[in-house]
């Protein structure tokens, strides 16, 4: 626990608990910019990663052969909260490949946005894995499996060709290279590999800029980042960090959250990339990390980001019984 | 942040997270038996002492004016996840002193337990400060108030009566002194005291034992304590932490928890009590931590606190991808 604390949580006139966590802003060749706690230590990025699993769907061409639009492009890109529209879209992205939900192998769960959840409940109808967070990275590789003349059955197993080229995609990308068998699983049943925050920051900067990747790749990327940028209610939905951010800063930012407390950023017109662990695994104090370090970095984005550098805490009355604090190494 | 690692988050054969925080095990005459970190600071105990929040209830003789049952003195002591049994008892409670909500003071919130948050919005209906999580312990202080023959309204204030017998009550069992005006204020909007762990858990041991308490007082905990290990599902609900670990420990031990990974509990039969804060505030820690100590200091617990001392992390497909493991300091 050498981590040092990135925020700290206020009640009343004292600090009722405290987040420590590592961070890094890396340019795209490599310099680091700012940096706090072991950066050097593989972590699970979790879904932090979505974008770079969800090149292979447009470098491979499959994306433009089954047509998907840039709302499908985003939610391919997303951890969505089962709302309507999110639904819609992964439903409309496996009709593309002529395929439907029962080629899902993420599991099913409740929306994890409470009213879309009471919603389904008033309609009578039961979750599928269309309402699972990661529907659309799923429904993004079905298309991919399809796009590669792939059967798409087990596409979650690390030996199918789907995993193969994201594991791939993703060493590219960060230059960091994963070990054979060392990956755990994830909330949605692919491989979960572990990468130190160091080359995620790297590989987002890249993501950014393009600097460092293939002109297939790179554009890529770029068109990715466009289609969250346009439609940014995909990546997440409503009342989201995510999606309330990109809605503000536009291109300026693609910022998405892992579970278990990370964040990864690109910032394309600083050249500069972000990687974010909590060491707890708490979102709300990697979402304070997130936004100091996007305030430090992005000029005239405070308006955007200010409500969440230091978020005011209600209670259920309404009044302010304290705040979430970033510490000084954040913004110093 | 020099307190030890009492929780790793392991997701396949990597640690993902990890909770610190602070432990202490006493005895009522003041002893130390086991403890970690920094026990002399204050911290907020949050709804983890609701126990000694309700005693005036049962001391002043409110509780029997009004035949307030051993189901409403659960719930006095209650987190409760706003299923309709727990939304029945307490509208039973200010019927009894011919009140309704309209007098809760507590703010209004959906069920915490998501599946009667579900099934309220099925039923047509929105959530009243019936459903708030703390809706028991704020019908009993409307029952004091009554019982004390003070009018009810304003019954948050530190200067109402009601707030001023309940900080008078906390003093006395943890034998600490609460600074007049240091006060933070809790979700649901009474005022918040910080504590020493080292205080709480000395005051869990007198509840358990009765040991440095008047004989009223004593009496008023055994009471509390009895009427919730006959009706644990009161004090949280379905599919909660507190609820299972009382259904089969009985009357061996009062377990609660509060907000910001507290835990607070009192084990008669040995004359322990004991309090944890995660520095994080992260509540699945500190069950982990309540569990292991529990385990370690309940001789024959095992059956009923071994799937809580190492919970495994299962994925939407019910795949075990990990666990929670407790560090050698809580056992050892």
């Amino acid at each position: 626990m050498g981590d040092p604390v990135l925020v700290e949580v206020v009640r009343g006139a004292r600090v009722e608990s405290r987040h420590a966590g590592a961070f890094v802003v890396m340019d795209a060749d490599g310099m680091t910019v700012h940096s706090g706690g072991a950066i050097d230590a593989p972590v699970f990025p979790r879904s932090a990663i979505k974008v770079i699993q969800a090149l292979p769907l447009v470098e491979s061409g499959a994306a433009d052969r089954f047509g998907l639009d840039d709302e499908a492009l985003a939610l391919a890109c997303a951890s969505h909260g089962g709302e309507a529209r999110h639904v819609a879209v992964a439903a409309r992205m496996l009709a593309a490949v002529g395929r439907d939900e029962s080629c899902l192998e993420c599991g099913s769960h409740w929306p994890s946005h409470a009213g879309a959840g009471r919603a389904l409940a008033v309609s009578g109808a039961e979750p599928s894995a269309l309402h699972n967070n990661c529907s659309g990275k799923h429904a993004g590789f079905v298309c991919l499996a399809c796009g590669l003349d792939e059967e798409p059955r087990g596409y979650i197993s690390p030996a199918h060709r789907v995993q193969r080229e994201v594991k791939a995609t993703l060493e590219g990308v960060t230059g960091f290279a994963l070990a054979e068998g060392s990956h755990g699983i994830d909330g949605c049943s692919i491989p979960a590999y572990a990468i130190p925050l160091r080359a995620l920051a790297q590989g987002f900067a890249r993501i950014g800029t393009g600097t460092g990747l293939a002109p297939g790749r790179a554009a890529a990327a770029r068109r990715l980042r466009k289609a969250v940028a346009a439609h940014p209610f995909m990546v997440a939905g409503s009342e989201r960090f995510d999606t309330t951010v990109m809605s503000g800063l536009g291109e300026q930012a693609f910022v998405k959250v892992g579970a278990e407390g990370v964040f990864c950023a690109a910032l394309p017109t600083v050249g500069l990339g972000i990687a974010v662990k909590c060491g707890d695994g708490a979102t709300r104090a990697a979402e304070v990390a997130i936004a100091a370090l996007l305030l430090r970095f992005l000029p005239g984005a405070e308006a955007t980001l200010e409500p969440f550098v230091r978020p005011v805490l209600r209670n259920w009355n309404g009044l302010e019984v304290g705040a979430l604090c970033p510490t000084e190494i954040l913004s110093s």
